[in-house]
């Protein structure tokens, strides 16, 4: 049996790309955190260490922050989409050109009741993300937001589950449900989408189904919340969520005299449980 | 010469207490991360592994959940100072005790255009925190925030400094000044503060003072910071800062033809400046 | 096109699991993180709250540290496998058990030239890591390890690669290769492996192929370590690695009236190459 | 009460400085990250944004990556104390320098037995620091070390301690005892040091002591080793510590019908006891 490549792809990760548009005096900015891979034909370079298929990963940084300037990024999805197709076009051996980003939101600091034109705080909360994936075919766009982390103090419940010689978890009528949201959306096509309005509407979406699913697990509320976002946006064939259960155990007061009716609790920080799902479309 | 032991202090670090206020259908949360230490005649237990006078960390911890139920978290301050001066007097050789909290910021998910009852998103941002030393003579309160991360993508220099033979630095008339801001205010006294009100005007004036100074440093910019909040809050004694000068270097575009007259930065990890300073009264 | 759940997955992610082995006084100890999911039918828990074929995530949790002791660990790879297999079998609706463990290494404290009994000092370095697929059909284990950093201030050239617009690295004749290797082989069977001398060697032969190859390009380096994997070792069917090309500039010191023929580096955070591949076998 | 600047210092913190002994075909490697500040009068910059007695931070990062090829590095100490006396100079309202150095160790990589000439594996494990501060009237050395992670796994105990009303700690007669350590000693003086020698010589002597001396407290484990190396240094003049007591929490594996006579624990992350002492000599 000879010993061959398998799949292989390489890249620049994460390029820190801070883009100010500062056409009048009122300032935008867009921080972005910009990863490219191209895969393709590329065995000569792990075989025979022969380089001349391969654009330099130093080249794809140079892009990434050339095409803020030379194309813009009215969103990243808009901005990954170009630069995926410029890495794709210039390296003939390439079948395929892969760019994600990480898009770190800012405020404008307010003064006087109104937001500043050329000061701002970073947001924190949620990172919003896409994956573009080019190919001479067209491009596929996964769009998407990770480290949302949401929080309900009652309506939720655990019961009713399987159990077995190593069960010891009684069930739970009312429990905290947590988690560090991550979720991903696969748009059906890139034609016509407005990026920055869709993410704000699926991301209040998925806010507010959390919010009102009463949940018997939170597989349960990740169905709803995929569920909604296909039902009200027919631009998405597919969305994935990955969600740490982040437990908050009760803690047991009445050594001290003092009861405990879900009042206060550990947030613990390992194990966690940890809930994967997709919900897609029948005919996808 | 013999061998002493020095100062020294024990306690109990991070103890994620969450309290959930839940009197009526529209619930509060606290988010708290706790950590006490005591400090004292603890030598028999260094010495001769007596631990007669030891009150255990796990007691700590205890009581730091305890006193979340047993006197509430209208605001880390208040909490903080219950839980230092139940630790004192619980542990006769202790001469004083220190509490620091930090406390992470969630809003309520909006539906309909309300918030929800019972339903919270983090915040995310800069983290809220207090450091509070409690001795037989009474408290000092420290509050303050972390990682409050601002950016100014004009209205900031830096030329005129000195140089030496290692200066390769060239004057610079137009940067990104950016940080990711600690500070922490000493308070005058414990008495009649509103510590959450206190907390929000603060911040609030920092954010405006970083916001409409012009800053010829980093340097410039805190101290005109810390004035503002002494000019404002006559309980505030004194205020620190940690500012790391998050570093966005403008990208050469000029090989790709391209201008780049201020909009494409690279925002760089390491190294990077970092300014620390505090703001005084004469006479304190 | 109705909405239908596609594929998921559940389970405990990180227990830490510390086993001491103390039937005699030479002590011995194995430190794991330890994570497992199910998959299968469990629809009905996400579509309709029924949680009646759902093995809870705590007693997964529970089996883990049952199994330390009741099956011991002489293996993470051993370990997994037991707990895998257990997992599934307790589990009706479940058609596949993935169990991922991670071991930290200790050393025996030196004292007096001999190392300690019970005394053990973390060896830092890389992680070990095993993941163990079971399903009715059999198990797959792909072992391996992350974060072996390793560095060769010569022997490393990058050059004579792809050039477009965006290109402007210079040709490196000799530069600083490093990376935090991440690598995962694919074990043929499960039968009569002696997992822990496997493991000892593959690392080792990693890292003396990395030490005597002349790098053309990471790439390079990577299939030469690999094929170096499946020359020596039959039972390994297949291994993956990333790489992350930590990159080490050369400081120009000209300024300073200073040459620097590759003696002074900056050793750079972000961004940073990324170089995946996999070497296999023709008839795998 | 006028507004007045307080303490107040400035630097360039975390240089990742990477130097390369290639004199010879065996070629060495030091790994550091450099901190450096200044401090003394720098009103000016503060409240008048004049920068004129500021030697910027971009001077003082060049000047530690100059002065590992102009001094060189033959020990993380030396070339501390050159950086530092360096940057005062150079500064003439400055007062004091502080310079920080943690060292990264790396081995030479195993080949047929001999460590390879040029290809290195980072060690992992504790990081060597250093911090150091210069003025005119002379220069103090602290050395240490962080993340030493020790672990016995019996030998310990923690009994009879104090008990109030939040108290439900048992008594322990045999528990793992485990910390990541941080030490740092104060040198009595800065000459005729052999910082390497003296360095290893304190590893040793912590690891040993905290191997063979029975704990009745980490209090008493940390005392004691740090009397072990005020005894066997004489020029340490003093010793400090912080270390998080890292709990490893025995396992109820009762309802499995399993007994754990100290076999099975589990490593908790948060909340841990924070242990922290100096060691001093009486005239000191």
């Amino acid at each position: 049996m000879g010993i061959v490549l398998g799949p292989n792809r390489y890249g620049k990760a994460e390029s820190r790309v801070v883009r100010i548009v500062r056409d009048s005096p009122r300032h935008e900015i867009r921080d972005l955190n910009v990863s490219s891979a191209l895969r393709g034909d590329f065995a000569a370079a792990h075989t025979d260490g022969d380089q001349s298929q391969v654009l330099p990963t130093d080249t794809q940084k140079n892009t990434a922050f050339a095409f803020a300037k030379r194309h813009g990024v009215s969103s990243p999805e808009d901005y990954a989409l170009a630069l995926g197709r410029r890495l794709l076009e210039a390296t003939p051996a390439a079948t395929g050109a892969a760019v994600t980003v990480e898009e770190f939101a800012w405020d404008r600091i307010p003064v006087d009741g109104a937001g500043h034109d050329h000061a701002f705080v970073r947001r924190g909360g949620e990172v919003r993300t896409t994956s573009v994936d080019v190919t001479p075919q067209g491009a596929v766009v996964e769009s998407g937001l990770h480290d949302l982390v949401v929080l309900k103090s009652t309506g939720s419940e655990f019961k009713g589950f399987l159990r077995d010689d190593y069960t010891t978890l009684p069930d739970a009528d009312d429990r905290i449900l947590a988690t560090a949201l991550r979720a991903g959306w696969r748009y059906a096509s890139t034609d016509g989408i407005d990026w920055n309005a869709t993410y704000d509407a699926v991301r209040s979406l998925l806010l507010a189904t959390f919010a009102t699913t009463y949940s018997r697990a939170l597989q349960e509320t990740l169905y709803a919340m995929g569920r909604a976002v296909l039902e009200a946006h027919a631009e998405v064939a597919e969305i994935s969520f990955a969600a740490p259960n982040k437990h908050h155990f009760l803690v047991d007061l009445a050594p001290f005299g003092l009861d405990n009716p879900g009042e206060v609790f550990i947030a613990a920080d390992r194990p966690y449980g940890l809930i994967e799902a997709t919900v897609t479309r029948e005919d996808d």
